[in-house]
């Protein structure tokens, strides 16, 4: 079979699963899950032994420490996974809530109500973890999944999909719901990509290059993830003590992942003040910056910001620093840079806060605390799949029910128009 | 200026004006929309005597009278696109409206309110009605707005959209908030569907031809809408008299739109009895058929369907007719051949309604109600936009709301992570 019939042939299963997926019960998904993690954890020999050959081959290959670090798995990691799961089997599930309901003058009831999307592609890199995370809410909001791995994860991946589909299918889930793409090929992606018709939505998961990649070449709809060029304004009116704290954490807690600040901006007004202090208190944590004229005339020490810098996601110990007139300024820079992922003012201005969150162009906008709040389960949403910055569908942290489509329901007694 | 250098310059415009759009009054908003219809009727001169010069090139061009028919504006239709912005005018603004709303055990308060997409692009066909109502419903939301019109109707649309913007800008819509794109050549569709960054959302509104080529080429994300092949099903327990009134409603009070029947399924049990009935109410509107073989066996006089007639949106008064053998059969049939439109089942059968609407995948489905109904007004929505056939962000009639994307506003006293 070339790679474009195996394709199509596993999205023909996944929509033929799909279809019975969205009407079963919550018990019977509930209890699926709840298998799964329990076959995870009592195979876990298997998926270490599997996760063994992918770190070998990544180090033959040169693959970076960072890299493998995130491709590699222990029991802790395991155990993780399936607490995921078992943690998504608690949720609610979103299908058949209602949104809006009416009785028309002519007499016709219509509801609205959550369905199923029906089958999510997701494209992911290096970690072995999304498999189980990705299949678990898929499943629970009654989506078949078809799943693209990173290469470099193959047999890891192989060996968690195998134990979940076993586990699934024993208990009731409809054979074919879960679809994983062996092939390593690049051509099964862009095949993919293509799959209109049969494939509803497709989730990239990943770094910039992987996300650009599917945002130009799907013609499947697509939900765009993660990148984050995050902001911090320190205003005229800023608690010192409150904004280095909300600066600190918001840079160096976890300087990798999406929601960490890359850019902090602060008032002119107090710069000369506050900056001095931020420089202090990074340092400590190790953390570099590149400052613009007005910020290096009061810390010479830092290095000087290109315009390239306002637009890079460092992703590392590296913050780029810039002193405004005011919080128009402010507004404008990170509209103008931002990737409408999370942005925090640290201010006692009233109004300003009230300005800066509906001025800001972005998913989600803070007063008075870290940007690293942004996820699923510091909103209460109990699980997610990823971080939407665009606005379509779904912004900001997508829960279950940003895996869920609509459908109206209506009924008559032989109304015609 | 080249084409790619225009569009930009537009896109740019557009973005600039979305910025102010989403935070100005409700009140603006709505002075602006009833000045634009105003101005409509007022200076409705202009607009008919560009619309005769739209329609004299196209009869030059030999373009179909059905064609010319959807281009062609009168008093009346003047009057019903002052009227449709006066009603928008009169709705609810969805923007700030709150959606989610929680405060986390740390003290952070997390709500989601509605805000507007930003800038949407509208790519439409013959009728110049598209340019007034697109223009009301997207600044109504805060939305900024591309029009990309057919070439056939450039007078018109240039007549109305100098109208619409010069009313709009008075009342104080923010300069730039309506750009039209006043070339013909496709070269600006092409640039338009790369705005990623510029545009948030493109909304193409015409013919499957039309729909096809956005969905492929774009990769700013698309908002399908439209192309409709629906289906009736009438079940062993139907009350014959209403089945034959749904069944004439949604084949013949307007074949062309897309919420109109293109399929009959008929239970085989009440074959014999229903279709010669059917039948003969179909050819006093001038129906033609095409059946399946035991369909032709009971109405001889129908012609014969091929499996093309299965997927084909006629959108004339022609009817596809087909004996199943139960509910299962029906569904199936549905499921393979619809394009998520709006289905019908006529039933005295409860748990057959109840199977037939939630196993049906479509974004309406109804019980023993015609499927003319599928429409924002029709809903209670005011409006309309269109109505979308795929799953992501809005399935259905699309109103207002369609038009909102979502925003996390959080508010803390210092919270780190």
């Amino acid at each position: 079979m070339d790679i474009k019939e195996l394709m199509l042939d596993k999205a023909k299963k996944a929509r033929k699963a799909a279809r019975e997926l969205a009407v079963i019960s919550t018990e019977i998904k509930n209890r699926a899950l709840l298998a799964m993690a329990d076959a995870l954890e009592k195979r876990r020999e298997l998926i270490l032994s599997e996760n063994v050959r992918d770190l070998e081959e990544g180090r033959q290959k040169g693959l970076k420490r960072s890299y493998l670090d995130r491709l590699m798995l222990d029991e802790n990691r395991i155990g993780q996974m399936a607490e995921g799961l078992r943690q998504t089997a608690g949720l609610p599930d979103p299908v058949g809530e209602g949104t809006y309901s009416t009785i028309r003058p002519n007499g016709l009831e219509i509801r609205r109500v959550k369905v199923p999307l029906g089958v999510i592609g997701i494209i992911y890199e290096a970690r072995p973890n999304v498999t189980s995370d990705a299949v678990g809410l898929c499943l629970k909001s009654g989506n078949a999944v078809i799943l693209r791995g990173g290469s470099e994860a193959i047999h890891s991946n192989q060996a968690i999909v195998s134990l979940l589909t076993k586990a699934a299918y024993d208990e009731g889930i409809p054979e074919g719901a879960l679809q994983f793409v062996e092939v390593t090929e690049r051509e099964a992606v862009n095949v993919m990509l293509r799959l209109n018709g049969y494939l509803d939505v497709v989730i990239p998961r990943g770094g910039p290059g992987l996300i650009k990649m599917v945002v130009e070449n799907s013609s499947v709809p697509v939900i765009e993830t993660g990148t984050g060029i995050c902001h911090t304004f320190v205003d005229a009116s800023a608690d010192f003590d409150m904004a280095l704290r909300i600066a600190v954490n918001a840079k160096t807690s976890r300087p990798a992942v999406c929601n960490a600040m890359e850019t902090l901006l602060v008032h002119e007004d107090i710069a000369g003040a506050f900056l001095p202090r931020l420089e202090a208190a990074m340092r400590e944590k190790k953390v570099e910056f590149r400052g613009c004229d007005k910020a290096r005339a009061i810390c010479p020490g830092m290095n000087e910001a290109t315009e390239e810098d306002w637009s890079t996601e460092y992703g590392d110990l590296i913050l780029s620093v810039k002193v405004v007139k005011n919080i128009d300024e402010a507004i404008e820079h990170i509209n103008q840079y931002n990737t409408g992922h999370s942005e925090t003012i640290v201010t006692d201005s009233f109004q300003n806060a009230h300005r800066f969150q509906w001025a800001v162009d972005a998913a989600a906008v803070y007063v008075n605390a870290s940007t690293r709040f942004t996820d699923g389960f510091e909103f209460g949403f109990g699980a997610e799949i990823g971080i939407s910055t665009q606005k379509l569908h779904a912004r900001g942290p997508m829960g279950l029910d940003a895996l869920t489509s609509m459908k109206y329901l209506i009924c008559g007694n032989g109304q015609i128009r």
